[in-house]
C-alpha cells in the first residue's frame, strides 16, 4: 500500500490508474477510523478497480471555537486498519499542501448549507465542499463514499457534484450503529462513561419519532419533534440543538408528515456535539430495494 | 465538428477522447469570436491533439448594470471562423445547463478578484471562476487558452487551477491588436466612430507609461501613472476608471517602479468599458524567451 504526500504524486498515480482503465473509488476521512468508515472502504473495494483512501482533518470546517485542535487522532490504528484490506494508497496530505499560504479560494453551496447543522455551524459545508471539490481534482474517483451518519453532508456533496459537473458518483452508505444503537463517530472518543450512556437517547428518539409518523395518528410534525423533545430531555447532561423533520433531497422543514422524511438531530452531551437522522419511509417506500431507496 | 449542448455529452467526448490517449486543449469564449480568440484556437491545436471552443456568455460574471443582455452575438459568423478549423468540438451549452433552477454553489476567489476590475466589479471573478470550474470539469482539459488582454482574469483563473488542484495547464497568449493597437475586443462593436477613434489613447497611454518606466527617470509609478492620465484625459469622451502598475502574480500595487510589472487600466469611451494592458521587463528581462515569460 502506497503513502502519498502531495496533490501531484496523488494525480500522477490516479492517472495512470484510469490509463489502463482501472475505476477508482475513493473514501475520503479525517481519521480515527472506526467500523463506519471501513463499511465505506469494504464498498469501495466491492464497487471499484482500486480504492483510493484519504486521511486529513480539515480546518475549513470547523468553526473558531470547535474541536480542531483537540479532533481525535490515531494515525497508527488507521494505517493497520487500512492495510489489512485491499487498498491501493493512503492519501495524506498535510495542511500546507491543501492551504499552501495565500490561499483564498472556497466553495460556497448556498441555501441548504446554512440550515440543520448549518444554523450553528455557518462556515461548516463551505468548508466541507472546498475540500472535497480539492480531494476529487487530486483523485479523480469514478464512485466516492460517504456515510448517511453526515446526512446533510451527503446532500450537500450531492449538489456539489451536479453543480460543478464533477464526474463522481456519490454513494452514501448506512449508518454503522454500536450494539446499543449509537451512530459510531469518531467524537464518542470524548464521551465519559456517564455520557456515553445518555448517547443511546439519539438513536431511541429516532425510532420513537419514526414510529409516531408511521403509526398515523400524527399528521403534525411538529408534535412528533414536541414528544422526541421530551424523550430527549429526560435523559441527563443534554442539551438540545435541533430536532427537525426535512425532505431527503431539499432539507426542507416539513409541516405535514409525508413520506420519504428524514428525522435528523443534533444535542450536546455534556462539551460533545453528536447528530445522527434516519430515513423514514412509508411501509410502502420501505418495500423498495435497498439500492433504489439510496438513490431517493 | 461536432456541436455538442449538454455537459454529459461533453464528458462522454473527453474521456472517450482521453481513453484513446489524445490530449485535449480547450478555448472557452463567450463568443463573438474575433482574431485575439482565434490566435488561442491556433495554438491551441498546435499543442494538442484536438481541440474544444465553448461559447457561453455568463450570467454569472456581469454585474446588474453591465451589459449581459446587449452582449455581441454572432453564432453564424464564430460558427464559419470555427469550422475553418481543425477543431473537434463547439461546446454550446444553454443558460439552464449550466445554471439549472435552484443552483447555488459559487467560488469565492478572495484578494486578487476584489482589485483592478474586481474593485468596480464585485462578484465578476467568482462569476468567472465558477464557470471556468464548470467548463473544466465538463471538458477536462490538458490545456486551456486565454488572452493576456483580459490580464486579471488570467491571474484569478492560475491561482484557481492551482488552488483548487485542476490538473489543467493554463496557456496565455499575447494580445492581438487592430492595426492602430486598439486590442480586439467583442465589446469594440459597441463604439461608434468617434468613440472608436478615442479608443487608440488605451494602448498609446501603456506604450507611453512602458517608455517612462523603462527611461530610469522616473522612480514612483504615482507620476507615471499621473501623467498617463492625463495623456487619456486629452483624448475625448473618455472618463478613467483605473490606472494602476502591479506585479505580475499578486497584483499587488507598485510603489517604485520595480521589473516585472504590468500597468492595467480601464477606461469608459461613451458607455463602453475597454480595458488594456502591457507587460513591461526590464531590457535584461526581455531578453528572455517569450515561451519562458509567458510562464512568469
Amino acid at each position: 500500500m502506497q503513502v502519498i504526500t502531495t496533490v501531484k504524486e496523488m494525480q500522477a498515480l490516479s492517472k495512470k490508474m484510469k490509463a489502463e482503465g482501472r475505476s477508482i473509488g475513493f473514501v475520503p476521512t479525517m481519521g480515527a477510523l472506526h467500523e463506519g468508515h471501513m463499511s465505506l472502504v469494504r464498498s469501495s473495494i466491492n464497487d471499484n478497480d482500486i480504492t483510493i483512501v484519504s486521511i486529513f482533518i480539515n480546518p475549513t470546517q470547523f468553526g473558531p471555537n470547535e474541536d480542531f485542535n483537540r479532533y481525535p487522532k490515531d494515525h497508527k490504528g488507521d494505517m493497520k486498519k487500512i492495510s489489512a484490506l485491499n487498498v491501493e494508497a493512503v492519501f495524506l496530505p498535510g495542511v500546507a499542501e491543501i492551504y499552501p499560504k495565500g490561499f483564498s479560494t472556497f466553495l460556497y453551496v448556498g441555501g441548504i448549507g446554512g440550515v440543520l447543522c448549518g444554523a450553528s455551524r455557518p462556515d461548516h459545508f463551505n468548508g466541507v465542499a472546498t475540500v472535497v471539490a480539492k480531494l476529487f481534482n487530486a483523485v479523480m474517483p469514478e464512485r466516492a463514499y460517504f456515510g448517511q451518519k453526515d446526512f446533510q453532508q451527503t446532500v450537500v456533496i450531492r449538489k456539489l457534484v451536479k453543480e460543478m459537473n464533477f464526474d463522481t458518483d456519490i454513494i452514501v452508505c448506512p449508518i454503522v450503529r454500536e450494539p446499543d444503537g449509537l451512530a459510531m463517530s469518531s467524537r464518542n472518543a470524548y464521551l465519559n462513561e456517564e455520557e456515553r450512556m445518555s448517547a443511546v437517547i439519539l438513536n431511541k428518539a429516532l425510532h420513537y419519532g419514526r414510529e409516531l409518523m408511521l403509526s398515523g395518528r400524527e399528521k403534525q410534525t411538529s408534535s412528533i419533534r414536541a414528544k422526541m423533545d421530551a424523550l430527549i430531555k429526560s435523559a441527563p447532561l443534554v442539551t438540545i440543538e435541533y430536532i427537525e423533520i426535512v425532505g431527503p433531497q431539499y432539507l426542507e422543514k416539513m409541516k405535514d408528515v409525508t413520506f420519504p422524511a428524514v428525522i435528523c438531530l443534533a444535542i450536546k452531551i455534556g462539551n460533545t456535539r453528536l447528530i445522527d437522522n434516519i430515513i423514514v419511509r412509508s411501509d410502502e417506500q420501505s418495500a423498495v430495494s435497498f439500492q433504489q431507496r439510496e438513490k431517493m
